[in-house]
């Protein structure tokens, strides 16, 4: 069976995260009802990364396989036309054919993620549910220094949700970028993997570090203690963003 | 009775335009409604640019009038209370206190918008209704090259609407820059005052520029010719900011 490759961009705001459920929407239902429905087979699509509800995507990659070998540029249209008919917050950005070992997820060696803080007095409503807005003013250095600590190879327990599947906490973090951009802060994280709210653990604990309530150098001990209290609050989903997945 | 000035952030695309109408939603009805509310007597609220259904704006300035004189913070904050009550897209950014003789609209000497095209093959849902979506690339160069001949003072008939209510269709266009960041090409237009749709029918003229259907130098015959008819289609409203009122 000829097997493909999509990638998909979507506004996780009303739905209940990437995979199936019973009780709403999801961005896996939606994809694998729009498969149905144009060529009439149930295929399962399995996606780099099951993102939680109400994150976004702009390039999330998934795989399924057909019964027949489809023209590209006419699987991508006849998905965004079932997509668009059903009102789905959901689009397919591009689609490859792939070789039958390629996997979405077990292929893929680094994820990407952005985050971002709408860091000004107001709200925004251009931006509503597109950000993290933190009213008060937010000191980027210090956020940097604490960023530092997390580089690298390091048991991420205290960043880690209770409900985590992963077998271990150990995980190297490549990349944690810090920007501002006119009213935003933008961190751009880098990962083979990351556990399960890894990235809003870390970026909800280093906005204590912005707002001065802890020190760059708690850093390291929240780290030692492995313990998911010892670290600051989960950042809320609608600022992330799944990015890119690298293979 | 003492005079206030407030900026505000808007998404229009569920909206008739800033001024009030009979069979719609509009920014000067929630605001206006939301001024009730608060302080128990009508005001009419007076903004610097009476923009169009869909159009948004990041920083729109109006102005009113109140009985008694309020603390700026609290009006803010009850406009906003009242405003997402109402489940309005419309926030007030700030607020600040002014002379009996400032208008918004008459007092302001420039006005500057951003126009946003999302230039790639697939569209975009968390940019729906935030940008114009052109599915073939656009070359940028040749746009600003013809830009280059609408800076200055015209004669734009040719980009006025037949609605325009304008005296005089000379105006002086002090700034049109084009950039690209990432996927997108942002357009960013300075001037003391604009004709009805005279950024949309510039954005979309200069498009017909990046695909190659006009050459640069047309945009001279076009001005030329000061006949709407002679330029090219009006951009759609969802890719128009009102980004700032100069005073």
């Amino acid at each position: 069976m000829p097997r493909s490759k999509i990638t998909v961009e979507y506004d996780g705001t009303n739905l209940l995260g990437w995979q199936r459920q019973l009780d709403g929407p999801s961005v896996q239902e939606h994809l694998e009802n729009a498969l149905l429905a144009f060529t009439g087979h149930h295929s399962e699509i399995c996606a780099a990364g099951r993102t939680d509800a109400g994150v976004h995507a702009l390039g999330q990659v998934a795989h399924f396989d057909t019964y027949k070998t489809w023209d590209l540029y006419r699987l991508k249209e006849a998905f965004n036309a079932h997509l668009r008919t059903e009102n789905a917050p959901v689009v397919v950005i591009s689609a490859e054919e792939t070789t039958p070992d390629f996997h979405a997820r077990f292929s893929a060696v680094g994820r990407g993620y952005i985050y971002r803080i709408l860091n000004r007095p107001s709200p925004s409503i251009i931006l509503q549910n597109r950000v993290w807005w933190v009213p008060y003013s937010l000191n980027i250095e210090a956020m940097r220094q604490g960023a530092k600590h997390l580089l690298g190879h390091h048991d991420f327990s205290s960043f880690r949700a209770s409900a985590c599947q992963a077998k271990s906490p150990l995980k190297t973090l490549d990349k944690l970028d810090i920007e501002r951009q006119n009213d935003e802060i933008i961190f751009t994280v880098e990962a083979r993997s990351f556990l399960h709210h890894q990235v809003r653990n870390m970026v909800g604990t280093l906005k204590m570090l912005g707002n001065g309530y802890l020190k760059p150098q708690d850093i390291i001990t929240i780290l030692e203690k492995k313990d998911r209290k010892a670290a600051g609050v989960t950042a809320p989903a609608c600022g992330l963003y799944l990015n890119k997945v690298m293979y």
